[in-house]
């Protein structure tokens, strides 16, 4: 087990009607001005959006609101929720939505409280400072509601980044299932992928693992898988949707990771420019991108694939274990190759060029190189 | 899944050699001047004491020793050390031990802040203040460098009582698995067992489980049974004892019962009688009382029991699955009978009388009368 810092002191509060709570938790932590972000307007569909007013209003918490956050959301609109948190002056972000919202508020957070360029943080400048940040989360996918991390595109010079800092772990992050019962069956699909999806870059990439990190990671992955099956069929089973959000956060909150060794996320580098590029969902980039990488990359820690088989689907060789994932991608709606996204296989040039970009940024080049990629992206075709 | 809130604020710094950042770490967080508490002294049986005190000495850091917590640590040291920290006007804890010196470190945290007695927060009084403790761990076991519980023995009364404080956790805890290499057999599995058990409590009890918290719970109770055999054989395997270190930890920080409902902690109950009246381990006690609560109790919750045998020993049958895990008590040396720890069975009426105050200090008197806790007993002569 190699030596490592864990700590991620988010508060999670876990539960039915738990959004309600936000006006006391944000009255008890001393917040008087909170810039209310949200996306595209679904916290409308149901009562939440009434539900978060009423609860600022009970405590008399002022705030703004600050609307149409996108998936894969952009430095521009970010760059205009940091003037609208200066200009209104507010000592807190309030997250309602899934990643993309968390994502673009953590951004926003700190950018407040500097004069530069929020963009150089996503290109190495060290975080410093941030106002603090509270969220509900409407989606079981990213989980950003338990870490530090921030994604954001760039659509001037399509470039998808992230930053990670201990500053902008959330507070407190509210997690009701409920929330999740109306999220369509794609991006369901699309939201487990990804948390599956954050487990398998450790669990692979890692030099060796042993005992409670290998179980941990398949745990997470098990219980997405069979969570997930269940949604399917029920969108409101209350356990079902509990199970897939809870084991969402576990997969990305550092745990998972914990004494890994020299691991890395190729999947995500990759996919970064599939969204950056194509605008469709992280998730369904994932799924086209993960089993490709897979057979790219079993013989180089073959240990690994064949425990994976073993342990999460019950079968015996490598093979067997990517194509019951695949099986699973597919079985869930999850798109397995670029020609279900309308991706065309003259594209794998460009997208191989933009995502050398990404590994360079995140210190991968010279384990991907652009032609390492492309093979990878052929085997998506 | 029931509603839960998590929240864990403890900084662990895992690896090898990371006790002498201890001074580090102090400077850091404002630290000027600490009570250093350690046991009966065999930390300066290697290097770890002089390595403190010169990681101390490295910045300045002021300090006064209070050593001699014993296992079972008492009330009377502890007042002793409350007196010590109040006359050396410390400003934090500095515990370097097992659990039992942590727990002492959390009680003397809090009573330096109180001019009352400090054995009224193991009877219920809400603890509203404490100094921050750090914590350098030498045992495996007790899980206490990452939540926020103390457990007391009152040698007066013959009463073992605990409190939990979301104020003693502790701020950071350096786990160093080398500083676990010395640790003799014998304690080495009495700590595997308490790790074990603490999972044991919450699976076995809860009204239902599913998904994440059971694969959880497994996944810590197979670490540490697998890493406990190889370090029983090679004490100086760093995987290993890294393996049960880190385990050990994960099972009672809160974590394994994350959405369980109506839990209860029935053989730390029992046990702690076993320790407070006879001295013997915690670890120890524990093994000898969960096969016995197992078979009393498999019928209230069969479900449990067979899923146990399956994931954890790959048996078809609760039997099966008790038999297992005592087997596995019984391989690394632990005592499965009050028997093999000299504990005569004309006691265990005295036995079920004190274990029964704790069942009623605990809200657990409906689920055990003293009967109950006797059939217990008498399962394990």
């Amino acid at each position: 087990m190699h030596d490592f810092t864990f700590h991620n002191p988010t508060k999670i509060i876990f539960g039915k009607e738990t959004e309600h709570r936000i006006g006391d938790i944000l009255y008890e932590e001393g917040v008087k001005n909170v810039l209310f972000l949200y996306g595209t307007g679904s916290i409308k569909n149901n009562t939440l959006y009434d539900d978060v007013i009423a609860s600022l209003n009970k405590h008399g918490i002022a705030y703004s609101e600050y609307s149409g956050v996108s998936s894969n959301p952009t430095l521009a609109h970010t760059i205009e929720g940091i003037a609208k948190a200066k200009a209104d002056d507010v000592d807190a972000i309030l997250c309602v939505g899934g990643g993309s919202v968390l994502d673009e508020g953590k951004a926003i957070a700190v950018g407040a409280l500097d004069d530069g360029d929020v963009w150089d943080y996503f290109t190495g400048k060290p975080v410093t400072a941030a106002l603090p940040v509270y969220t509900i989360l409407t989606l079981a996918a990213s989980g950003s509601e338990m870490n530090g991390n921030s994604v954001i595109t760039n659509t001037l010079t399509n470039q998808k980044f992230s930053f990670s800092s201990a500053l902008t772990y959330p507070k407190v992050s509210i997690l009701n299932p409920e929330l999740t019962f109306s999220v369509n069956p794609a991006y369901t699909a699309y939201g487990s992928v990804d948390a599956v999806a954050h487990v398998i870059e450790g669990y692979f990439t890692q030099e060796s693992g042993s005992g409670i990190q290998d179980r941990l990671c398949e745990s997470i992955i098990s219980s997405v898988i069979e969570a997930t099956a269940v949604v399917m069929q029920e969108p409101e089973d209350y356990d079902a949707r509990a199970q897939i959000m809870w084991s969402a956060t576990l997969a990305l909150n550092g745990l998972p990771v914990t004494g890994l060794k020299n691991y890395s996320f190729p999947n995500h580098m990759i996919e970064h420019s599939l969204s950056a590029l194509y605008n469709i969902a992280h998730g369904a980039g994932l799924s086209i991108v993960i089993p490709a990488w897979m057979q790219w990359y079993k013989e180089k820690n073959p240990e690994r694939f064949t425990r994976f088989a073993k342990e999460v689907f019950g079968k015996s060789s490598a093979d067997e274990g990517i194509e019951a994932l695949k099986a699973w991608f597919r079985s869930i709606g999850a798109p397995v190759s670029l020609a279900e996204a309308d991706i065309p296989a003259s594209d794998i040039d460009a997208i191989a060029e933009n995502a050398a970009q990404t590994a360079k940024v995140w210190g991968m080049s010279e384990l991907y190189s652009s032609k390492d990629i492309e093979e990878i992206l052929m085997l998506a075709r």
